[in-house]
């Protein structure tokens, strides 16, 4: 029903319903506004919701702010406070259980780092509970990380290198930081996802093939995603759809542009885009200029969210002291 | 007449006459292939041809080759050479003339770095013939070099640091590079275009509002210049022609799909598509996901070939050796 | 006198009367202790006290904080807002005058790169005033900035870039950041020094010939230094004055060790150790491990100083919000 | 007797007998130079010798090379060879055996950086071996690689991620590739050392806990260091004993001053100098001013000896071919 896979479970439910929005069964949905910083929080309950969403059962949290990509500051520390907030409605820490960080991604190209950026504005503390115990802060809780690389670097699955972690360390929990492909141009560095579900393989930005969660690693793994690009065909396609409603509203000379466009599935449509765009589309994304500066800035924010969530001790007006 | 602006002369050419390939008054082309490195020679020879072409008259060679797409070693070094082949085309030089190469655009935005990354690969003699001349090799060139920065960092344009740094220092001729937004994605990364006109306002990936040229500056101007984007807009219009002539091969249904279109002229088109994609279309451009290593490779690449013309005493066999 | 060079005016006070302080003629000394920052104010008025301190008439203002080295976010605030409250003795800024501020050295050279650094998180705003002066804010002050390199990489001396945009842009004043050499180690990123009289030749980690100042700009020149660097013969020099005093403290032995030491003058101590550690001495210096991040950190903390300083408007309460 | 460490087996030999070269027992020693490389081939083969050189029993072998220094290109190529060359004295590759590339270090300190930029340079193939075999190429052996980051990065012991990754993976054999301390200044960039007793506790220039080798990991490791640094207090004590040697050279004067510095044990020496330079002493080092161009050198060349290693289809003549 859904063909276009989307990492995003807000995109999933726009998808239901063809934009008029439509209850879906067995999927609570709950959004609040603050200070223009607007969390939906979809809770996939039953198993046919899961199907309609094309998404496990679980929590999946968006917080969205237009702000972001405006680059205000103040929204920036306001999205930071919400992620640290949200973050306590699918885990809780303390400093008897140990959280495992992992950022996914390849370091090396831009749209897809954000993960080890954010591993290296994080305020790590496993070592200082394991040799020095008494330097403990209160209010911290031992948290370890890793940037495992990806496969074309290392030659090994993420998979399997967090795998051989987490039988090694044990961790109580892991929370897997990726950036994600979106749909919608207007997501791009403005949105972010946390699920309670873990990776789903196939998805990120690097389409990689690893598969994070419960099942694979034996713990509960968070998944927190920003989408910082739009694969090209899935863009020149929603922009023919865009096109075409236009046109309808503006004169009466779509109505036959429209007809022809109807008569073909949506599938149909974008498979014919694919191979007219190719053999160069394969690798070609859209994403904004000032992708270098918008990635960095996103990795401070969830950095920063994290830590606060991490290190109840680190309160919100110290927001910016533990990150470089 | 020509409405979409490109600031490639290959693409200039093609967009005359519909895609069957006429001559142009005024303008002489002549094409070469040598080991998958095609050079096309476009010389813009009277007004006639300047106005079609929408370009001032002078040179226009544009070396491409396929396999720089496929990062092929051996077709870097071939494209190296073929470059600094070219280059004697449009300028001589000698150890009794500097050079002064200029590598524009911003080093904090990946598609927008080649200039500056040029630079840093270039082999800088002026000192060396100022302080040690007699520690001077046979066959080398005076050759100084700066990345000047962009508006937004600096706050003063281009052009002013560029005229400011002529009339101290005096060279002989300026070689700017810059990277390029081109019309069509296959010519990513694939494309390398010199020309003795210089640099106009408003082109490259900056959209900067510079001029550089002998009128500007006092001296030649040759302008080196590489595709790292394209506009959103324009590949969503383009995907939508090209959607449009597959259909009409493909079925007879596109027939009305085409009469539609076919009564949009080309910039309503376009202007259709831009106000759809608004308003995050501003800053959006079409990438490849490896944007970060390709252009890497190609400032290598126009490093060696700049190297080799400027210092004919370094041979194609030490290609790779005075570059990092 | 002084024979072994330094660029800090509290090094060239402290090297005179052999340790224990005593008044220089000509020269007047004020300090201040704030919330552990400690500022030295050194007035030099007459020729007299120029020959002793070897360095021109005018006023050094040296902000020194053990706090650095700790890495204290709260100490950096401190020094960012001290910097920008000395700034207005030896400056004063308004809408009406343009302030250039050049970032002298290397960077791709770490220690040597706090200039370029600091440029990349200034806020320019002459090219706002030139070309959207409706949309300037209140309490902002035209300012642009330029990283010029180094010989190595252009070509060109750094004071023909400078001339020749000065010359063109016609700037009221001239800020120049650069990386100093210390004598000692204990100032490595703990000193921040403002000198009203520019730059001299020969000052500064890269060796660099060029000088900035009143007579060869036109304009008044500010230089802001730090050191990052001790060097390695310097350094050794003085461990042995420093053993050797200690041995005098503790033993009996230490005499005739003393009595040789002695009887040879500084200077040919140096000569000897310079000797002894040739060839390999030429480039080696003495730095902190972790000297990438501190001179990140140390370039943010000037940023924010100038940015008070240029942009009243901005208070301390957003000290860090200017700055990426 | 050898109370000062030192990670190279080269200085340990030469710290025995006091600068006269004796036969170690226990120990045989072998020396080639060939083109301005010089190969020194260490073996320890009764207890005896590793209690005098305070290493374990196996082979530790040394290439040198001036040229290196100099950064003299025809060098780079002939110290890649060599490497490649001795590699093959301490372990075979082949393509039913996976070997397993740690790079050690903390890409954020540049001298410390040269294990993680190895990695980056280095032809991996065990992920096309596992998913497209028929793809393989002959003479290609499967090779994996990963840089695991420091302690306070990541707040894991590094052997705990190589040990949780071995138990995984399970590979033939692991290389560590790790920066050293070295104590002479010569040394420094100038040296790499190939042991196959892995990597000993404390060693390096991170001062890591981790100890690497066939106990721990259950497979053979070997050890790839170069010495990237001088601790700071080394390097002012070997001063001392320099300029003494010196003195004692050229005049009766340093008669008296050595008798005196003989008295004290060279460890008491030692000591005060530490006392001496404190507290700042700790995290100084010795290395120079172009240690971040070095180090990338270093580490094209080190990958480049590795991808002749362990790709035996990659002749010599491809060097350079497969690293960026």
């Amino acid at each position: 029903m859904f063909n276009k896979r989307t990492d995003l479970a807000v995109e999933a439910r726009e998808m239901y319903g063809k934009g008029e929005k439509q209850e879906i069964p067995g999927v609570a949905v709950d959004v609040s506004d603050n200070n223009g910083v607007k969390v939906t929080r979809v809770n996939i309950q039953q198993e046919v919701g899961a199907r309609i969403m094309n998404k496990p059962i679980g929590n999946y949290i968006t917080i969205e702010a237009e702000g972001l990509k405006r680059r205000d500051r103040d929204v920036y520390e306001e999205v930071s406070r919400a992620l640290g907030e949200e973050m306590k409605r699918v885990a809780s820490v303390d400093k008897e259980s140990t959280t495992l960080v992992v950022g996914l991604g390849n370091w090396n190209v831009t749209p897809d780092s954000l993960g080890p950026k954010v591993i290296s504005h994080l305020m790590v503390t496993r070592h200082v509970f394991e040799y020095l115990p008494d330097q403990v802060d209160e209010g911290v809780s031992p948290v370890c990380a890793i940037s495992p690389g990806v496969l074309g670097i290392t030659g090994i699955e993420t998979g399997e290198i967090i795998e051989g972690l987490v039988s090694r360390i044990k961790p109580d929990r892991v929370i897997a930081i990726d950036a994600l492909a979106s749909r919608k141009m207007e997501r791009i560095n403005a949105t972010i996802q946390i699920a309670d579900t873990g990776i789903s393989p196939g998805s990120g930005v690097g389409n990689k093939r690893k598969e994070l969660n419960r099942e694979t690693l034996g713990v509960p793994v968070i998944a927190i995603g920003v989408p910082t690009v739009v694969d090209a065909a899935t863009m020149a396609s929603d922009t023919i759809d865009m096109v075409v409603d236009t046109m309808i509203k503006q004169t009466e000379e779509g109505k036959e542009f429209y007809q022809v466009l109807k008569k073909m599935q949506g599938e149909d449509r974008y498979g014919l885009i694919r191979e007219v765009l190719s053999p160069n589309i394969g690798n070609l994304v859209v994403t904004p200029k000032e992708i270098d500066d918008m990635v960095r800035d996103m990795s401070k924010i969830l950095a920063n969210g994290l830590n606060i969530f991490l290190h109840p001790s680190i309160g919100p007006e110290d927001v910016d002291r533990y990150i470089n």
